[in-house]
């Protein structure tokens, strides 16, 4: 893992809380995006070298939308960037993590990512992202 | 906010959690501390710019305690370094933000610190924190 690159917060509604963390973070939002396969409308922060990134369900069935209903508005992802995210992959699977998908999948911020369970993080959904070539 | 500082990870027992962090992100633990003011245990990882910082219970009351026995294991909070912490809790003040320590207080790893309540922020606890001098 090379680094810290994104916290991912799950939000009822960007148009709310784009504002409010600009305000926190005395900074703007540089982007936003929709990544239509996963029912995300995110939101993009900068943070000295990481992210953060505002998640918006674009469904109301959408991951981000069950997350919000079962635990409210908060974290919900952290996400380190790696070199080679297959090989990251496999060398996690060896050593006993669980793979949330076999194969790495698009993800918002032209990277590709996979998550890792959360049972065997301490309850702490983590991504694996490494920017699309 | 100059940079994402920090991810407080709260954490039932450092033994099992700090070898368990080692392998997930592929390198050491690089400093344990307890802060006794506090009543946590931490244990610090690189990760590019930004730190993991596992907090585990030093009393059976502690306030990671009682985190963990009403939500689990888990993410606990994200921290933000400033320059001044003073300047910037009363900016924050004055944005509708509700600071949960009215004067910095000692943090782990020599900093001063000041939380914000999560109600105003999405539901995520906020930590600015700024190096001693």
């Amino acid at each position: 893992m090379q680094k810290l690159e994104h916290i991912g917060i799950a939000v009822k509604d960007l148009a709310v809380s784009i504002p409010l963390f600009e305000k926190l973070l005395n900074s703007p939002c540089n982007k936003t995006e929709l990544v239509a396969s996963e029912y995300v409308n995110t939101a993009f922060f900068q943070s000295g070298g990481s992210k953060i990134e505002l998640l918006e369900s674009s469904a109301p069935d959408g991951v981000i939308a069950k997350f919000i209903e079962k635990k409210g508005e908060g974290i919900h992802h952290i996400a380190f960037e790696v070199a080679d995210i297959e090989a990251e992959m496999k060398r996690l699977k060896g050593e006993g993590f669980i793979l949330l998908n076999e194969t790495p999948k698009p993800g918002a911020d032209n990277k590709l990512v996979c998550f890792l369970h959360p049972k065997n993080t301490n309850g702490v959904l983590i991504e694996l992202c490494m920017e699309k070539k």
